[in-house]
């Protein structure tokens, strides 16, 4: 298989009459069906159900969303304005926990309120998505440092190029490195409940020709007690103003693994996941989803009837486990208020 | 639903000519298939494919699966301590890691090295079964005051009626205190990637009462970090001379989250489960099972086509995460190599 047989994650497709293209990530391995999405519910729905998913791909989506909300009602001016602003608010409500949602209906606001006009609305999508597109490069070009020759690296769920436009964030780490001819290996953890780890993950890696086996969450620990593991890299939903960072449940018991053992843990992400408003890990809103992603599987109930679960769809992983994060503006180190803070004012 | 609706695990029908009964437990909670075995292969095939599952449920199997390799040969003496022997081996080779098999087998091969019949052997058999009945309730006995009135405990994998002869290990104790009429909620992590505790332990705790909620073996930590747990009781398949203890993977990371958060990390298991010839954890064998385990969820492939998995079947927490140890014979303390030796020699 070549890279070019997974189609993007999202495609916005002729001018800002088009439509937007999510190729559906619940159908994954096994199908590849394109959506077509005409309307801001359409969007909704297919960040609500997962169909598009991760934090980056979750801000461009609903940015061409935006417009998909707007542009019927041929409004300008302060009615515009008003407009955006409630549909922002509608995909704001979404999903909870990522801050890119948030971030991107933020820039759109802003550039409408600079120039009320539809238009403006489709160049500020179209802006965010070639930024996001940037930022994903420039991630991997800081992080492939990391990875030498022959190493082994785990990764938690899927951060790739179908979480993001472009290569992703902890993904896009290993994409630079292996175009630079870095061999290297993978192991993916499946990632409960819902398998973006062996379902995406395992698959953007092997159409990609980087080797990957996919592990149990709960195995990870052990393999990396067992020495078998070289670094860890994942992605991140929301990092906050010390270094705490919210991302896919499962993450935090691996960072509390990587540092009983002294393995360096690293997290993959844009600027635009910071959010300097929050002070710590404890602010972030953690989004709890249904309990029958856990009780059933394909439609299997795998609990007996009549018991639930708890589903929390993100864990906070403290700053002081991390080793570093791997921006688009570099790698960030300890200690991570002074170097968070740092990197985003000089970025302005 | 009441407790009577769950068949034994394991039964053996008769006299020396009876057959061995066992509930499949790879078909739970859907169907209570019984298993009627009436020879030695069909033993290690159910032990093998995990229809009978759990440390203490392995050696009470195996047990009768001897009597069923060597009664129909009507040997006696020598010849029959031979092929005793013989049959021990190819039993203890079914599974590597749980300790309990080998216990069982050694105590099989000294009882007919004592007195050469086929129907000393079945006595053996009688005996192993009726004491882990015996251990199971000093575990639940030794461990109840663990369990406070309104605590959240946390456990993994499958420790109970279903794993055990009798009431099970870490499942014996919330069986014991909930019969005492303390009132409290079980977490059962669903264990990947055989979904015992979304299948077996929620099914257990449930038909007794016990309110119980299944969660993602990754959620966990997040979950203690959040200070919902007030404990968490694991089994052990086999516990070393320092402390350190095998048990099924997934166990280290909850004793990682513990120790970040204050929570008390207890293991529950019978005496029979310490091997004092191992000096620590390093020295366990860790099975590793078939990828297909992980890369597929009830028939379903869930990875791509041509990518493989890591599947350890355990991993090894070190003695010094482990708060106590409930034994039947009461709760040992740190320091662990004296407590354990104490206990072990007391027991003698």
């Amino acid at each position: 298989m070549s890279t070019e047989e997974l189609p993007p994650s999202i495609r916005w497709v002729g001018d800002a009459n088009g439509h937007l293209e999510l190729l559906d990530q619940t159908l994954l391995p096994q199908q590849r069906k394109i959506l077509r999405v005409t309307t801001v519910d359409g969007v909704i729905d297919a960040i609500v159900r997962l169909a598009v998913r991760g934090a980056p791909a979750i801000g461009v989506a609903a940015s061409y969303g935006l417009l998909l909300g707007v542009r019927e009602k041929s409004l300008a001016g302060d009615a515009l304005v008003a407009e955006v602003r409630e549909v922002a608010a509608r995909l704001f409500g979404a999903r909870p926990t990522a801050v890119n949602l948030g971030w991107a209906m933020e820039r759109c606001v802003a550039a409408v309120v600079a120039e009320p006009t539809t238009q403006r609305v489709f160049h500020a999508a179209c802006s965010i998505h070639a930024n996001e597109e940037a930022m994903a490069r420039s991630i991997g070009e800081c992080g492939k440092e990391l990875i030498k020759p022959g190493a082994t690296v785990l990764t938690h769920c899927n951060t790739g190029r179908l979480a993001a436009a472009g290569d992703g964030t902890a993904l896009a780490v290993m994409f630079a490195a292996w175009r630079d001819g870095v061999k290297f290996q993978v192991l993916a953890d499946e990632t409960r409940p819902l398998l973006q780890g062996a379902r995406l993950t395992a698959l953007e890696l092997h159409v990609a020709g980087i080797p990957v086996q996919v592990v149990a969450d709960g195995a990870a620990a052990g393999i990396i007690a067992s020495g078998d593991v070289d670094l860890v890299i994942v992605g991140a939903d929301r990092i906050t103003r010390n270094g705490d960072f919210a991302n896919k449940v499962g993450t935090y018991p691996l960072a509390l693994a990587c540092a009983a053992h002294g393995v360096p843990f690293y997290v993959a992400a844009p600027l635009s996941t910071f959010d300097l408003r929050l002070p710590n890990g404890q602010s972030i809103p953690i989004e709890e989803r249904d309990a029958d992603e856990v009780t059933s599987f394909c439609g299997v109930s795998v609990a007996p009837e009549g018991v639930g679960a708890r589903n929390p769809a993100f864990d906070v992983t403290p700053a002081h486990l991390v080793t570093g994060m791997v921006t688009d503006v570099g790698i960030l180190r300890p200690p991570y208020p002074a170097s968070i803070k740092k990197a985003l004012v000089d970025s302005r």
